[in-house]
């Protein structure tokens, strides 16, 4: 195992950043991949960095692709709310960004490839986001199949493996697996806004908020 | 028909405007999509905005993502030499960019999406190049699948069509259709070099030569 590299997707998110540490704690060498895409704040490559050194990353690259230039989701069009009613939504979230989730394993691919790694890494799950499509096992199972095909890689037998680990997690799982691996917390954002501190109404604040409640830890919430 | 949206990926090059002139020429309302992928030379962009003008399209976007960052291509890599065989490789040749499709498509459907368009048009083609392993049958196939699954539209029932009415022709029939078509073939570029005019030596200008030649329009060729 310890020959293995692997790219992981890092949004600065507590998500990914659990993704990012299984790779590491499974022997990976772990190459940290971010993107600037127009979101409303740089909290998050922050972030990001931080979680890159924190797991002591070989590498970490960020790269721009300005998905906001054609706007259509309130997380990087600053003219549309915030979802802020604290609850999963049945219908796709305005917060999705179109075909963010699959640019960005398209991009982490391309990296795979030019560093013959074997492994993408994401922190994308299921349980929590069920709104947005392209979080879901059938949408993984496609782009796995489609890497296949497309990679130099793939065409010469040595595939690159999408992983997601989370995927069937849900959010109590997750902040138990982060506090077990150390993953400082309090450096990870996930909150919508663009506040200088976590806002706590936004949904991604309060699904995070609510499993550190659920496991004794309302000291790490956004807002005590 | 006349109510479609079409989102065509311009390279500048021939197959890819030929594309978006059958597009245009469906009726459908046709955008423009371009990548400042850090490729040798901006002569491909340049081609790309005056394919779009020439072709009146009804918006054009150009957006950076720098597949270069990571290297792995003799078309990014500066320290890599150009094919110039004049042969198609039987291996996959050193001018494939990692994911480069993968990355082009998925940032494509994104637009699409933001857009509310039907399609998605390609200029790739299996015949010519087929030592690339994104330009072929099945991986179009298991992208479409993809999309399906991915988008907002696919899961509302809208699916996003990715066509690629090119894919199983010669270059001979690309460049007659594309003289058909009122392309302006001395505008497009198809160059792998960074010269100011065609090089008339590399795999890509041999390629589009021989069928210029092939069809009685030599006057047309890199090289006179």
């Amino acid at each position: 195992m310890g020959n293995l590299t692997t790219i992981a997707l890092l949004s600065g998110g507590l998500d990914s950043a659990t993704a990012a540490a299984l790779a590491k704690e499974s022997g990976h060498k772990v190459i940290g991949l971010s993107f600037n895409y127009g979101q409303r704040h740089r909290r998050e490559l922050i972030a990001a960095t931080n979680i890159a050194k924190h797991l002591e990353l070989i590498e970490h690259q960020i790269i721009n692709v300005n998905l906001a230039a054609w706007g259509g989701s309130s997380l990087t069009d600053m003219s549309q709310s915030l979802p802020d009613k604290g609850v999963v939504e049945t219908t796709i979230p305005s917060t999705y960004v179109p075909g963010r989730n699959t640019v960005f394993i398209a991009i982490g691919l391309s990296l795979a490839e030019a560093r013959n790694a074997q492994n993408v890494v994401l922190g994308i799950n299921a349980m929590d986001y069920s709104g947005y499509p392209d979080c879901r096992p059938d949408y993984l199972e496609a782009f796995q199949n489609l890497a296949n095909l497309s990679s130099k890689a793939g065409r010469l037998g040595e595939k690159i493996n999408l992983w997601a680990p989370l995927i069937k997690w849900k959010k109590v799982k997750i902040i138990k697996e982060a506090l077990r691996l150390n993953i400082p917390i309090e450096s990870t954002w996930s909150c919508y806004s663009d506040m200088k501190s976590a806002c706590g109404i936004c949904d991604s604040c309060r699904i995070r908020d609510a499993a550190l409640k659920e496991i004794g830890r309302s000291d790490l919430c956004s807002k005590k």
